[in-house]
């Protein structure tokens, strides 16, 4: 088993990876883009891949909604929950009151804001590729120190001046295990579904009628996020992670629904939620109830009623 | 093949009646109330039975509704239209000066009310159990004046004194063919399906979702009728015609989220229009649409997407 | 004070009527047609009415809506529940045997169904225009019993064969009393509104969108009854009556959004509830919710938010 | 008059600036990041700021939207669009063989990533604070190539090796004129309005009442994003943008609503569109349909209908 992710080792993601069952005999592959890992894993180089999609923080991840959106299908099938927390990382010797420059990647600067203004407040910051790239510009002399995991310290020969750092308590990134399309894994009961719905045209109302499909059978949203499709302000794909199993029957009903409503839905995959909240299922919507509600129709056509 | 029908012979539903396909050849029983006619077909003794259901000025017929919704299930296999216009049948001899009293069913007479107050403004009006039985006291010279078909004059030696009396232009009454359940006729493409949906307990809300489950797929109501469910103010029933063949995807798809979201839910037949109207059908929703959006949730459930 | 109602004397109405506090030193004037009482209010012979308007059996009473619907716009000012319970009048002597046939109201007849064909199974029933007129016809010796209330016996020289004649347990009938357009009473925080909104042109939609207007604002409907206006099958106006006073913001929201939304509406007025039913006011729907988001647009538009 | 923007000198943002009326006489404050931009707006060192908001490649500038959804409160005067259109700037001398090295600000990259895999296939590629800052890592040696506008070459003395560079036609950048609050411009007919909508505690059907407001008076989105608000996955605040203005009565109307409904809304301007697309406005909700709607229920609240 070869697991590509977003590298390289002693990011986060990798630290995320190692939280799959079976990671630890598996080969780790670090690559140095989102698409680097995505293409690993379509051109079957790879057998799975881990990349980040959200962060409580900064919200979701732009890169990866658009190429999991887009290019050949793949499938989510776990969800990884990695509480958010750097470390300050400089060289051997250095102090607070040296540090002139901070370096992380674009996403981990404004979740340690405030964390910095407070203790570094004359430092400048400076984008890196990744928080290990900071770490190793570091190492390097070009920066006086990055925000990273604390277990990167020892890879670049780094001490830890700070920990746990977030300016927001209880933050969290959600990372997800992709394989090539394949049968979902079974329901827990506390399933998590991701769909993107592209909307066609000029179809103002688009996004009320998605909903309604959700609505109407109970099924609770739990991240929805507009993107542009690339033809022109005003033109959006919808990713949506909600409630629940492409198996339990709301769901299937949902998702037939919206694909006759829109121009185009892609399925992402169902899986088990990291935080295994287990949905309200609405009066209605079990699967008993569309089960009977088939046999019913079935006996109205026939005439056996 | 024997008809039972709303006698006694002479009333508008016998006309209807013998709009029929083969009902010159069939048997017609008439009956003195709607529930005999139904329980005649429930109980064997006929094959099939009319009624009128619905008037363009004086709405739908509540017993007919009532005793419908309620019962064993029949089926309604065809509609028929035929216009409101009205006969003043009296006396040979009779004059407008002459008419103290004009008699007719209850329903005839609001249809008439503008037409009686400028041409018989003096006279009172006595209810009827049908206008056939309204000419009989004619003859029998309990009244001066009925109104009913003009067709009835012959049978109670009655003279027509005026004829096409109707207060509004165009007005039609709506007469249903009854069988036991049975396989619907099949879609001409220009049906309508009718059921009556029970709301339970206090489910405020109830309607908005109901209509939102026909309104999603774009099918037209064509009437809606509240009527009491007998368990006190507030707790209704909904008479509901809409477009379509229970056959149509979208409609069997609107029935079974109907059956998911209210207490219960009786249907009552798909038939051809009398109208002849041809509905508007909504992108996505055409037979083509549900069947492709079908084996796409297959193809995902499967992992062969 | 003069008050018209629904005749003759000893009518359901007239008890109605009585229960109107100062009523019994009003002068009381029965008419013999409801469009009768309505018309002596609109043109100012008398100063008050009280019509029947739903009955928990047998659903709303057609001609008051249609009447209200219409003409000069009249006002309901307060609502009278009464429980719905017949007598059987008979002449003395007769017995239960000696019943060939019972004569009521229309609306009397299928309220007491069932207890009829237990009790007199082989009677005919024949419709009168009031109760009170089959209590006359009895008393005149064409009809054998009588459907009418028991306080109708002493009048025609009655007895009361059997009382508290009903199928359905706690049916009641629904009265309302009518004024000239006026300021409404004030509210009581257990009030109604009823209005009368009219479907112009082929809107199939239209309902969904009032229904809307109503549930965004977390306003239940506690009758809502479609009838034709009378411009052929499909053309339709819609009775409503739901929760609230034309005062609260709430409601005066929504019946701007009717007023909007429809081709026309007529207000026909707030009163209290005589079921005395107190609404539950949905989260961001107070009075008060309303005053402060409009002080929060006067600030937004003038630039001091 | 004194205008703060994302510098250095030399962005697109300072294109974009130059473009208000008057600017040529202003004066122009580049600062290094937007939370530096707004501040000094807020703090009334400046008069005015521009910055990005939605790139249609990319999507909407995260940092923007979460800097203006809190805070003290800023507003939309104006909004200017840019064509997306990049130039390759090398050290004078180097060929596309040379190109080790590509530099940009994070957001551009995507929007040029087909052209660097066709032109300059092998060439990684490093983030950079900001293109202008890329440049300058250019003329310092550290990298080979910069994606910044071709404006940006002079300054740097720099080459422009390929202009006009995007990978999607027509691809847009819609920059925001911000001031401090006040009253908004006058409406043109063909505006915009901005609102951040924040959901509070778990309210998984808040999207679709906030959408219902819009889309039952007619007003139709033009963008609508998701941003987490801090508060754990799940808690979210909605930045829309929608057609109208706040003067005009169905946006009033559709703003008292979400006021209600929402947890808190931040209106943050209405103004002109630099796309002048005319609204298409809906039957119904005119300003003097609202007008004639307040009268109506004055009318029926005094009496006097």
């Amino acid at each position: 088993m070869r697991y590509a992710y977003l590298g390289p080792q002693g990011t986060f993601t990798e630290a995320a990876l190692r939280t799959i069952p079976g990671a630890a005999e598996a080969e780790h592959v670090p690559l140095s883009t989102v698409p680097a890992v995505l293409d690993a894993l379509r051109s079957d180089k790879v057998d799975g891949a881990v990349v980040a999609l959200e962060n409580s923080v900064e919200g979701s991840v732009p890169t990866t909604l658009d190429e999991l959106a887009t290019g050949d299908q793949l499938q989510i099938v776990a969800e990884i929950h990695i509480p958010v927390s750097f470390a300050l990382l400089v060289r051997p010797g250095t102090s607070f009151g040296d540090i002139k420059t901070v370096s992380s990647h674009p996403i981990a600067q404004p979740q340690c804001r405030r964390w910095l203004a407070e203790h570094v407040p004359d430092a400048e910051w400076r984008a890196a590729t990744s928080n290990a790239e900071a770490a190793q510009h570091v190492a390097d002399g070009h920066y006086d120190a990055a925000l990273a995991g604390s277990f990167a310290a020892a890879r670049y020969g780094l001490d830890v001046l700070a920990e746990d750092i977030h300016d927001v308590a209880d933050a969290v990134t959600r990372f997800i295990e992709l394989r090539r399309p394949c049968a979902p894994p079974p329901p827990t009961g506390m399933d998590r579904t991701t769909v993107v719905a592209f909307i066609g045209e000029d179809h103002p109302g688009a996004l009320l009628e998605i909903l309604n499909e959700f609505s109407m059978r109970g099924i609770n949203l739990t991240l929805i996020q507009s993107r542009p499709t690339g033809a022109g302000l005003g033109s959006y794909l919808f990713w949506m992670d909600f409630e629940g199993h492409v198996q339990d029957a709301r769901v299937g009903e949902a998702l037939m629904g919206l694909r006759r409503v829109v121009a185009d839905v892609r399925y992402l995959g169902s899986y088990a939620r990291a935080d295994q909240v287990r949905p309200e299922i609405r009066r209605g919507t079990h699967d008993t109830d569309f089960t009977e509600a088939a046999a019913w129709l079935t006996s109205i056509r026939s005439g056996h009623a």
